[in-house]
């Protein structure tokens, strides 16, 4: 299966006082590696079309397991595959590694929706964005 | 099943530029949560005890599905119940609400460790946390 | 001088593995007691007017001084004045406590803009906000 | 004056509803600008010393004016420069950059301290640390 990686070095600020990396900063960081992704294919994670209409891929379920702690300065390898595409949503794998001490694990589902002001409304995936996507479409997705 | 309420305002620092709340915060909250209702308990999520060594609650799993957006300076009731109480483990599940809109849910699995710098331990839960805890346990927990 | 105060209790999540509040969450700490401030004056931070436009009120400048460390539900009281009301701005003093603990103080400076997409405008403060603010205001501000 | 300079990506969580990057995250920028030219010197900033004393440099004092706003996905280039080296202390100044476009700038004070749980108290700057520090320092520090 293809697989996206980023690296990150843990901040300071991520820590909490147990000495580790807050696991709410495990959901930025995935977030991240998502939208690096989004980058190089050329896309954007929010996006205003010429025809000013929003395109935005709002969270709808993500989780995590929590093998090994992480600390400061730790430089974690962020690895993303694309486990489905499907007709309005992406779900992606996620495992974070510090060398090959797995550190956790999961994954997140998005749904491709038109933003309005206070309202998100789902919409198939447009088609200019699958040819991008599906190259990197686990071979089952 | 007994359920602990506890209630937060959104922070403006909470939304993103997509107008809600960005979902890493629920995980936040989440925990604020769970922290409440040990205080309530007289318990505290990280404890030096007598002997000096001290018992905290690590992250093993936390997954939550969204529903609806929040946005700045809602309400929210983020209602928690401890759907079981294992040898090392308790589970928790999570529902959040805007009045009678559900906004995510999720569950949250912690294990009781001994915290020592840089390494963490599992252990088994304490008879006199357990004493606190069981009241609030699901029938079947 | 007037003073609007608002308790908040400190979140593990905002602790960091020196074992203290990181001081980063001051600047939202201050910024929540801003918004309650404006929402005890029926006045919201970032506010659709009937005629469609946008105001809100960007830093300018923040500053903190830290003399105290705070800890993991420790219960802070920060206390807001309005140190200067100008034609375009705000000024807030604020002071952050525990008890009879002085943990830290600083000034925040806003200015009143109307909040385009992409680009943001000072402009007067409207007579409205105004009636509602001066009587908060320092004697000599 | 020499200058120490880290490039950061703005993260889409950075931001808020007003489309911005939230004040609060400038702060936590700085630091981790701070920390990589630590990092660079071959320090830490919080350090066992081999006697089992822990060295940290808690913030005393940080300012920042904002002159422009920063967006999802600006490039940040990062300026940090030691102004002062006193004998507890060190002061630096701090710029931020899109391009040529100024958006913040401030300047921290942080202070030697010895960590000891529940309680700091600052120290002369060791020696080893000095010798590490001068080079960096601007003419008149």
């Amino acid at each position: 299966m293809p697989t996206f990686t980023v690296t990150r070095r843990v901040a300071f600020s991520d820590t909490d006082m147990a000495g580790i990396v807050h696991f709410a900063n495990f959901y930025r960081y995935l977030e991240e590696a998502e939208h690096a992704f989004f980058r190089q294919l050329g896309m954007r994670i929010i996006e205003t079309q010429p025809d000013g209409r929003v395109i935005g891929w709002p969270r709808v379920r993500c989780s995590c397991s929590f093998t090994s702690p992480a600390y400061y300065e730790d430089l974690l390898d962020i690895h993303l595959s694309l486990t489905r595409i499907g007709v309005r949503s992406l779900t992606y794998g996620i495992r974070f590694q510090r060398g090959d001490t797995l550190i956790a694990q999961g994954d997140l589902k998005t749904v491709c929706c038109l933003c309005r002001p206070n309202h998100l409304e789902s919409m198939d995936i447009p088609p200019e964005y699958l040819a991008k996507l599906e190259p990197w479409a686990a071979d089952d997705a």
